[in-house]
């Protein structure tokens, strides 16, 4: 069946205008004005914008954190992120039993994704050991698989030594596979979690303080150090939160090396502060890297509009307040870590970025959407309005006013972050290949019409 | 009649597709796969880039620069444009006689382009004097003329002192008008020019020397700070030329303040070694300000990938080397300042840039189309390929290998800063709202043609 | 008659040791430990230190500004120079009626100071026009009066232009003298106190909007430019303010230059938020450039940390807030700009810089004597304690803790702008060329005892 | 017997002067004018400079590394210092055997120099594991055996790691104890070593190609940060040879943080090209860092001028090359790193610093003296020239002009890296503790009248 959607200001990374789209087959067939209309099913956008479907290159769905499990699966998970106005994810899949190999989670994923997923989704491979086996299975994840990032953690149990960055980095530059990582210093953090253990410093401000954006920077800095030295021009670091991080960034582009930066609503609106509020409701906000200060948030908003950071990602990774996240009521450490945001991300920028006037409606898609889409080789698939895309199109309207609440939203986690807050401009329709899955914040779709999409390497998919 | 670029790689500032392009009466009606065609005009563009034509938003035809007159004039320039990929011009105006108001000089280049262009155009007003006569017309050159964008001298005869500076970055705050500049500080240049004459140095090298990095550097931080001053977020600085100039824009960028730049060709591939060509050939590169080292054309490439320079334009102003350059032939300060460039622009960049792997497709299109449409309100209508959008197009063949020579350019003028130079890539179609005037660098338009376009204030027209 | 200061901690730029100094006919003759006494006078320093006495590089003693005269003459003023600890001053002239040569307020100075002065004294001459009688007369200025640094204005009355400053860049570069500039963009200050006064906003607070910090900054770095196209090495910058101006010397840093730049007590110390006490108090603080933000205070004690500031000098100008400070009253443009702290200055930086900690008793050396007396030719007779340098030395008592107030300091002017301050350290002791004129804040000196020194070319006198 | 020294230009780190010196039981007794000759040694200095000795912080005297020992011992190594007008070394001790306690190579190195040295001498405690018994020993190491300061290798054998580098900056901050660190990555440097091995690229200049800036300054940046966690101000780089690592040290510096660096003569003066010399000559050059660009030598001489550097010290290290470096003739990685320079540093730092206006004779003291004697708890006893300082004294006699040969130095190895250099001032003298063991480029002292220094806290020792 074909639809038009008739009026609306198409918006995309560059250009707002106003026409008609075509869509058939689940493809953008035409855009044009005066669109002949035969039969086709008709949605009225007049005085909306039509953007490309958001993609979040950031999600961890079942995750499995060993001391709990993230309450969003791939289907309420996937159902929120489409009320929320986005149209594909890439979740980086949690480890598997000690020694597995790569394909062995993917496995697992697949598993949990289909007949599940009501958007489109994508994996980023993860390394939980590296040694010959591994480095020559790459080739098959990315040729065969269709997965062609992977995340390297530099913390955590299964973090990588700095040998086997190395060799991570070159091998992905061999096969054109973009490098992804969680970069904290092991060490560091560890050392200061005793420390805070020690001295029965346990509330949640202290997993601020065990966590500083040293530990972050540091470790962004020596990916930096070790992509120069093996020549590898696709580093991903993942959730930068703090202003130090982003000027070693910028240091490097300076010197003529391209590194990727994504940041998270969260880094971006929320303050340190709120690990002080009252009620352990501190706890709320236990992520890694933890929540920074006031002027760290400045930083990554002028990051965004200077183009250093590139994509705005969720982290989505959420445990309800009242159950897991009490694990931590008496100690930090023993709280999983991670919060929910796979809803709220596309809103919260739209509003706090486009309808305050911080960055341009194109700079938004920008990094909600094209950016993702180019540097993961999702584009141009996905990622845009052009004709020859999927039909995954969201159509905001720019004057409605939301006060988020845990009730309108659909994550499967009884709290929200940003509860009260007011935004001005929310997603009136969301699309997936030319069905509508949402409409008015309701779900209409089904589980299981969200597909796989395989993605190729870097070396076929060439884009500044 | 209405036309069908079938099969191209459409490209905008941000994408790249393959699609079909339908154009009904000079307009972008319609972009899709397989398009019926009925009765159509069919340009097949297979392998082809498809983009917006580029808009030249720094030329000088007919310039009287009082010791001479610029070779090219609304025909022959606007010829020359479009058969390198130009579609749009914004003329910088001379000066009228003494005490002209603003009024004047655009009747006279209304008298120069009428019945002449052969691709559309703008101008840009010139200030000669500001008091408040000006000041107040400056409302009326805006709202019933059109010309929304206005230039100001720190150098030469018609210089603007720091208060009238402010006067007007002020106005045309108020009004919603671009403030363009050329930053020269006018005392370090004369005590240099009469310091190099007294001395006799007076070969075509002491043309650079007398105008130092600093002397342009310094005048483009004062724009920076009077604009801070006054509140003025449209500060254009023309033809940056050197690395210092540039850091002083990223500075303020840095505090938060938004300063535009636009470089030339010419800055970007030439060095001062120039000057010493053999034969007095380095007359052929007397222009304001002058060519610079090495590590300022780096830092110019790097300005642009990272989105502090915003447009390449070109500052056209052609006299012959055999004959009006020759002015400087025992003495630089006698020679005529200026150079042709408007039909080597847009090869020079996609050769240089794209071709070899400087800057992507994207950004180029950015610099040459997209931003000045942008920046001077000539977008939507203008410097992209959307539906509704004038159907300004050229098409190039990437893989199209040409040797620069004066004989194969159509510049009215003798010589070529770029002789010898081998490009890859090279417009092959040149379209100016529906209409074919240049075909496989064949001229088949027709003067008068072109025509006027009215820009609006910044007031209306908001992007970042 | 001889001296012997015992067993103080003497303290220089670089050094700290504990010694005896033996001082005969005003000179430092040995410094060693156990030296013999004969019938020398016996000063016990123990546990304090005894340091060069301070140098102040900036006071304006009987400076008429038109519509006041400063409170302080050569006797009063340097009465309160030496109980704060300063044993020579620097001091700027005022202008002549107009016309008037170099020699003529140089004259009219010495007639301020001969019989007055109770410590030794120099001038910065100061240029009111600049022509070629000017530029010849400053050969002599230099070379027969001794006056080997000048002072330019780029705002107030006698504000000199682009091309007058270049000419005396290029001229003290020749004469090795020193170029002296009072950096604020004259068209701003002035259009924006006219637009102050227009719209009605004239108390004090308004003063600090009408000099943002980009006027000073942006003639800064005019200077930097101008400089560094002059070739002149000699460049100081005078009561520096603001972090804006700081990056701009630091720029010029990076890229080899070497740029002066003095900061005073006031703008480490104090915040614009003074401009809004009660009372008209505001009016206390009304001195040009105004007090900026904290974060400005704390990037100028970074600058003398990181040696980009060299100097902390006064710009005392005393009007009494009672009488001359009232003119502004309704009305900032018509308070006579300027306030004390020629006696404040020393115990100030010791008691804020060194006893709490933010900089060593080396670097506080550094900026109050050795700095100034290096850069105009002051040095090694003034600056330091060392053997053949003149016997100018304070004891500062570290622990003594004294709460500043208007009584007790002497100053001929009816405030303080650092009252209720309390300080740890203070001077206990002031002696020029051997003899006490300062004993625990009492004054036992005599007028006329102060001696006019030359000062060489920097041409003869060079060090980093 | 008592000294005195005669009408010298007497220099410390911010004075000259002329004055006489008088010395007694090896101190510094009396600094004057005229002093009384009284059966006193007179030493003419009229026209020279008398500066403190110089100080190196970072010699290798005796040093096995395995398949080599560095071929200066105490004596030899000694001699050659002095020589060239150093009068205090700090040696960095060689690790011991496998699981040594710290007391153990105290021990030993104690042996090694006991009755050799023929100048004063201290040694840096070297890490060379990491538990709760050497944390506990380090106490005793400052407090008893007067060694406070500690060198941590983050790459070779006994590299340290993350945690275990926090754990000594932590309790270095506890004890006032001075971290220094040699800063390689140790994997990156393994990886590329174990690349050109086995692609056969094994001539000297892959020894600087597989420790590119990148790998020192990642791991000098690592430092950093975790200083800046630990809360460690007393960290401190050792042999910084690029610009990387100073502008990482710059940005620390920039938000507050202080970090010491080091600097070497080499890295001041020679350039990678150095390795490609013919008949393998490029061995002679084999150390660690490598030898870098000439752009990373200026910015080390700026980060002298600036004050990022602190120190210039030498990295001793001699291995014959006709012998020892031949191992690595077919092999770079076989090759013993290291090279001599123990007696040339304060000749080169005079004449290519001083004597060609890089930097002022203080700042020259301060590097090679003053700072040294400041940082690692020295001062005042060593590193200036003050009353009741040990009388280590050199004088320099800034017009004699020395070409650098093997010949003429007293370096136990049969090359030196400045063959050839022409200098323009020398050492004339050099008196340790009073007693002349130089004169004229001749050895005078004795065996074993060095003396072991004990060096306290930095807790008792503070300066900035």
């Amino acid at each position: 069946m074909a639809v038009i959607i008739r009026n609306g200001k198409v918006a995309t990374a560059s250009d707002v205008y106003t026409a008609d789209i075509l869509i058939e087959n689940g493809i953008i067939k035409e855009i044009g004005t005066n669109l002949p209309c035969d039969n086709h099913e008709i949605i009225d956008a007049q005085g909306k914008y039509v953007i490309p479907g958001g993609i979040d290159a950031h999600t961890h769905l079942n995750l499995d954190v060993g001391i709990a499990v993230a309450k969003d699966d791939f289907y309420t998970g996937t159902v929120a992120a489409a009320c929320g106005g986005t149209t594909t994810i890439i979740d980086h899949m949690g480890f598997g039993p000690k020694g597995s190999n790569l394909k062995h989670q993917v496995d697992v994923y697949h598993g949990y994704a289909n007949g599940k997923a009501v958007i489109d989704y994508s994996f980023h491979a993860v390394f939980q050991h590296v040694d010959k086996d591994i480095l020559e299975e790459m080739k098959d994840i990315i040729a065969k698989e269709g997965i062609s990032s992977f995340k390297a953690y530099l913390t955590y149990n299964y973090k990588l030594s700095d040998a086997e960055v190395l060799k991570i980095l070159i091998r992905l530059k061999e096969l054109g596979g973009v490098a992804t990582v969680h970069p904290e210093n092991d060490a560091a953090v560890n050392y200061l979690r005793e420390y805070y253990s020690k001295n029965n410093m346990l509330s949640p401000i202290y997993h601020a303080m065990s966590r500083p954006v040293e530990c972050e920077a540091e470790a962004i800095n020596k990916m930096i150090n070790l992509a120069a030295i093996a020549g590898n021009e696709h580093l991903y670091i993942v959730h930068l939160s703090c202003g130090l991080g982003l000027d070693y960034i910028k240091m490097a582009s300076e010197r003529g090396q391209k590194v990727y930066a994504e940041t998270c609503p969260q880094y971006l609106l929320l303050g340190e502060e709120k690990y002080k509020e009252p009620n352990n409701e501190g706890l709320k906000y236990i992520m890694s890297p933890p929540l920074r200060k006031k002027q760290d948030q400045e930083k990554l908003w002028k990051g965004i509009i200077d183009g250093f950071i590139q994509v705005v990602a969720t982290d989505h990774c959420p445990f309800d307040f009242h159950v897991e996240k009490q694990l931590g009521k008496e100690d930090f450490t023993k709280c999983p870590n991670g919060a929910p945001g796979i809803e709220t991300r596309v809103p919260l920028l739209f509003s706090e970025g486009v309808s305050k006037g911080r960055i341009s409606i194109n700079k938004f898609i920008e990094v909600i959407a094209t950016n993702p889409a180019k540097i993961f080789g999702l584009y141009p698939k996905k990622g845009t309005i052009a004709v020859g895309s999927d039909a995954d199109i969201v159509i905001i309207d720019p004057d409605k006013e939301v006060t988020l609440t845990k009730e309108m939203l659909h994550e499967n986690v009884d709290y929200t972050l940003y509860e009260g807050f007011k935004l001005r401009g929310y997603p009136v329709l969301t699309m997936v290949r030319g069905r509508i899955v949402v409409k008015e914040n309701k779900f209409v779709g089904e589980a299981g019409y969200g597909s796989f999409i395989k993605r190729s390497s870097t070396l076929q998919n060439k884009s500044q």
